[in-house]
Parts: C-alpha cells; sequence; structure tokens
C-alpha cells in the first residue's frame, strides 16, 4: 500500500511524522506492508514551488491508496499571493473527497477537559458528517475591494451522495440522523432538506431524521451534546459546527478527520490548524493525527484491526494520563508519540 | 412617540405583551407619551392576508417611531407557500435595520444555569454586532429541487457602516473588536477584513482590533467566552454565532437585540424564535423581550434613563429567583411581567 504524506506548514510536519510512527507500528504488527512518499503542500509548496498544490504532489495523491495531511496555512503567506488554503481545497476537489467524517468522542477520564459542565458533556459520542466539495466553497468568486461575492450552489446528486454516506453510518450506530441547514432562508438548504427527506423515504425507511437549522443546532450542540448521533451537514456550516463540537470533547488537538471518496483512497488529516505559534516545540497534540491514521486504516485499506490497535494504544495512554499541554499533561508530542507505539506492539 | 407592535407567531403574542407592559410602566414613571399599533406578520399574516408582510404592515413599520416584534415561523408553514421568515427579512430591509446589536451578558446570580463551568461562563459580556440587511440572506436565489443556488455579496460601503458600529461600540466599552470571517476561503471576507482594517487604520486607530476565522470562533466562544468584547460578524456568520453565545449566557430565553437603521428608528426583538411546542401555556421566558424594549427606549427614543429603569428591574427580578423554567424558576409569563413592573414604579 502507498501512502502520501503531506505534512504541511507549523505543526503539520510534527503531527504527520506522529501518523506515520503508528501506521508503521500498526502496519509491522498486523503484516503490512506500507511504502511511505512525503510531498509538498500549503505554504511550504508556496515557498518551494510558487504554488500550494504542485502538480508533483497531485500525482502522487491521486495515485496512492491514501492521503495523510497534517495542517496548512499561517500569517506568513497572509500578505498576498497565492494562500496556502487553496492547495489544501485543490487537494480535495482532485481526490473528490466529498464526505467528511468527523467523530467527537468524550474521551473517559477526560471530561474534565471540557468546557462544559460534566452533566452535559457526559455521553458525548457523535459522528459529523460533512459535505466537503460543494457549497461555498467551491462556488464562483468574485473578488474585490468595492465589491465581492461567493455562489454557494448544491446539486441534488451531492446532497444525495453525503446524505447517503450519513444514513450508512446511522446504520452501524444508532439509526439516528440529524439533518442541519438554514430552509427558512436559503434556496440551497430548501434544495438540501427535501432531498435528505426523499432519499430517507425511499432508501432509508429504517432510519429516524429529524431537522434542525443552523443556528439552533449551534445552541443544542452545546446544550446537549449526547443527544446527537450522525449530524449531517453541508460545507460551511459543517466546518463551523465540527469546530465547535470538537471543544467539547476537551481540545481540538484530539479530533480526527476521513475524507472518503468514491474514486480515491480518500484524505486523512486531524482537524485542528496548523498552530503556527506552536510548531516546532513539540507542544502539538499528536492524538487527532493518530486516530486520523486510524481511520486511514479502516477507510482506505479495510485493516480494521490495526486501526483497533491504534486507538486502543492511544486510548490507554490518555486514561493513563500521558497527554500534552493542551490536555491538561506534561508530554512532548514525541513522548506521546513514542508511548503510543510502544503500546501497539 | 408611535410604537408599532409586531406580536408575530407562537410566543411571539405572549413576548410582545410582556415589551409594551414594561414600555407603559417605564413611559408613565419618565413621563413618556406612547402611542402603540400592532399589525400582523409572519404566519399569522399569511393566515389572515396570504401574505407574510401585508402593505399595512409595511406602511405602519416605516412611519412608527420603533418596531418591536415578537417572533415569526412555526411547522404550520413549513409545508409550502410562503414563509413567515420571508416577512422578518423584508421589514429588516424595509426598515433599512442594518445593525443587529445582540448583547450577551451572564447575570449575576444565574452562573448555575450556564452549560459552561463557572470558571469559564465567569465574565462573560460582550456584544455581537452583526450586519443585517446584506451577504447571503438577500442575494439572488435560485430555487430548484435538481439545482439550487445562494449568492453571497457584500459591497466596501455595506461592510464600512457596519464595522463604524462596531468600533463606535468599543469606544464606550473596552475598545477592542474582534472581527469575524473566513478570509482564508471567501471573496467576501476577504473584502470584509480588509474594509474593517483599513477603516480601523483611517478612522479608529484608539480600537485594538483582530481577526478570527468563524470556525476558531465557534471554539473560542465557549472556551472563553470572557474574552470577547465587541465581536463583529457577517449576517450569516453573525446568526449562528449570537444564538451559540446566547447559550452561555444561560437561556437564549434572556437574549434581547436592536436592529439599528440610519433611516428609521430601528427593529427590537428578542432573538429567541416562536417557540410553537410552548405557545399559549405561559412558559414563555419574556426577559429577552423586556430587555429589547429597553433597547427600545435607549436606541430608538434616546431614553437612557427609562432604559436603565427596566433593566434595573429585570436583574432584580432575576436575583430574587423570579424566572420561568427555562431558566429553573417557576414562575409564569404573566407573573415575570408582573413582578418586573412592580419594581418599575
Ligand atoms: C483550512 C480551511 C480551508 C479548512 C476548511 O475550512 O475546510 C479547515 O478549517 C477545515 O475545517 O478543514
Ligand atoms: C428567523 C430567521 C430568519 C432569523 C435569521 O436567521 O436572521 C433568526 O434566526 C434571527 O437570528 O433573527
Amino acid at each position: 500500500h502507498t501512502i502520501v504524506l503531506l505534512p504541511g506548514d507549523g505543526i503539520g510536519p510534527e503531527v504527520a511524522q506522529a501518523a506515520r510512527a503508528v501506521l508503521e507500528k500498526a502496519g509491522a504488527a498486523h503484516g503490512l506492508p506500507l511504502e511511505f512518499s512525503s510531498h509538498d503542500i500549503g505554504g511550504c509548496a508556496i515557498d518551494a514551488h510558487g504554488d500550494p498544490f504542485p502538480d508533483a504532489t497531485a500525482e502522487a495523491c491521486v495515485e496512492a491508496d491514501a492521503v495523510f495531511l497534517g495542517a496548512v496555512g499561517g500569517p506568513k503567506w497572509d500578505a498576498g499571493g497565492p494562500r496556502p488554503e487553496a492547495g489544501l481545497l485543490a487537494l480535495r476537489r482532485a481526490l473528490g473527497a466529498f464526505a467528511n467524517l468527523r467523530p467527537i468522542t468524550l474521551f473517559p477520564g477526560l471530561e474534565h477537559l471540557s468546557p462544559l459542565k460534566a452533566e452535559r458533556a457526559s455521553g458525548t459520542d457523535m459522528l459529523i458528517v460533512r459535505e466537503l466539495t460543494g457549497g461555498i466553497y467551491f462556488g464562483d468568486k468574485v473578488e474585490g475591494d468595492e465589491n465581492a461575492s461567493d455562489l454557494c450552489s448544491y446539486s441534488r446528486q451531492e446532497v444525495e451522495r453525503i446524505a447517503r454516506i450519513a444514513f450508512d453510518a446511522a446504520r452501524g450506530r444508532s439509526r439516528r440522523v440529524t439533518s442541519v441547514d438554514k430552509a427558512n432562508v436559503l434556496a440551497t438548504s430548501r434544495l438540501w432538506r427535501n432531498t435528505v427527506i426523499a432519499l430517507r423515504d425511499a432508501d432509508y425507511p429504517d432510519i429516524e431524521l429529524d431537522h434542525v437549522l443552523v443556528d439552533a443546532m449551534a445552541m443544542k450542540l452545546i446544550e446537549r451534546p449526547a443527544a446527537f448521533d450522525v449530524v449531517l451537514t453541508e460545507n460551511m456550516f459543517g466546518d463551523i459546527l465540527s469546530d465547535e463540537a470538537s471543544v467539547i470533547a476537551g481540545s481540538i488537538g484530539l479530533a480526527p478527520s476521513a475524507s472518503l471518496s468514491q474514486t480515491h483512497g480518500g484524505l486523512y488529516e486531524p482537524i485542528h490548524g496548523s498552530a503556527p505559534d506552536i510548531a516546532g516545540q513539540g507542544k502539538a497534540n499528536p492524538v487527532g493525527a493518530m486516530l486520523s491514521a486510524a481511520m486511514l486504516l479502516r477507510h482506505a485499506l479495510g485493516q480494521e484491526d490495526a486501526a483497533v490497535t491504534i486507538e486502543g494504544a492511544i486510548a490507554a495512554c490518555l486514561s493513563d494520563g500521558i497527554g500534552t499541554g493542551d490536555i491538561g499533561g506534561s508530554a512532548s508530542t514525541h513522548e506521546v508519540i513514542s508511548a503510543v507505539c510502544e503500546r501497539i506492539s
């Protein structure tokens, strides 16, 4: 299996190293031959090649069995010129990675980290399914200092495709899907809601479906996060709500993601950003990246056992109190990686 | 002074009655002659006139010194045909009510209501300034079951106008403004950020300005709400973030809003919705509506003293433990209204 690593910017390289370490360890333990190659994306690719998504990176990614991304962006590239994030968006499109899965789980023993009162946070275990290659992220843009615009558009096919992912996931969980939209204002949300309802009625009559407006959802997520199981949402709302939800579980540094494709092995990345303020200091929490590596084994390579091995090793470390500063621990990035790797073998 | 009351749907009429009661009481106490008229908007206007914003309502609103709105919407009008919310959007446009002020304050004694741990919630006192007549709410819409789209657009003038409101407000507070956008993805956000920076540099060099991406803001709001003072945001992001923030203060039923205009006296409404599930049961929290009435006195009629009288009476009731069920009390809507009115005289 060939795996492309895209370390990217800021703490990206540190967490990419973490992902590689657990993949190698779990691969060896389960007799999986894995081959890695590293490529530039984002700000470092702008610096080295003048392009946030160079052709060589694109080719390697579309040919790989799976792609792991660290993080992109930073103030260095905020001043003008090409943007690091354009590289990430181009990558998502190139891979057809339309289905972004963001599981949000409160780890036992980490309840004290949540900004929410323990009784509110307790039992949080949801899967956010975010549409990732449509909506306002990819519509026509008009740049300008006098007038600017962004077009948000969705087709029925795009909505159906992501809704199917959510409904299928719900079948392996509690058979409940909460679809988020702003149908009282947006035309795309009305298309979204109608499509989701029609698909449920036609193909998923066993799934309990409800609809929550995005503003109400931003409230309900913190009022009673444990009430949600599978949350289905379009691209921009998913961006906002998944970051919000990640905090409930204690730290965004813990949250992984998988972006699935119908044509490629998918893209795996922690949901945190490049955190330039702590880059290179051994402070980055590698857990989100390592959990993303586990998702890679599960979704791209079909290696459920190897995925569970990594997840179990991480849970063991967390319950042993081994963690970085953001989760109240005193370990460095490397120490956490070593502790997890030890528990894999 | 003429005040138009638009009770609307669901619990709207109950909370509009609360607003009227405190306005009459405070008006009498401060020697202010106030004249009220009531008009239909939203779902009840669809039922009575086939139009969520009838001409008679529009005329009364544009001629009034101020407009108070209860709430609009409900499942009854979800099935098709005109939408109640279209009436609210048309009203905002007709009044030119572009500047939506949403103060979020944790009332002393109500800390236990917040889903956040007390040490996180404590000290929350922010003003969200939301652009209300632009962005994706008002751009071209293409409806459809196969393809749909919504256009988000902003002009420099629109951004400047709302940023001025935020900077001016910050001068009366801590001189700090946090501007929220998604400048790493959206063209309108880049226009937004550039315009806000240019205006600060030109006219508000005394204001400390920073920029937070909307996804990060959704996290920071719950991680450390007390860190924020004035939060400046476009229409859709403001919708989501202000609902999220309102929960921090314990209940959305407590949160008021004022929507200011350059040409009219503005629109005043609690930020909660029509809550059809509890309508007509005397359970609606009237505090958000009564605090909105205070904002009406302050902003539309320049009656700071009368506004403070209402706010003081509400704070006294809350600290006496008088409140509706959503804030852990046992009082009915009417009992809360009476208790506040007693404390006004
Ligand atoms: C970096 C940015 C373009 C990206 C997004 O908005 O999708 C990030 O916030 C995320 O959620 O993966
Ligand atoms: C009812 C709806 C159209 C409205 C909005 O989205 O602006 C409401 O959510 C609000 O925040 O006032």
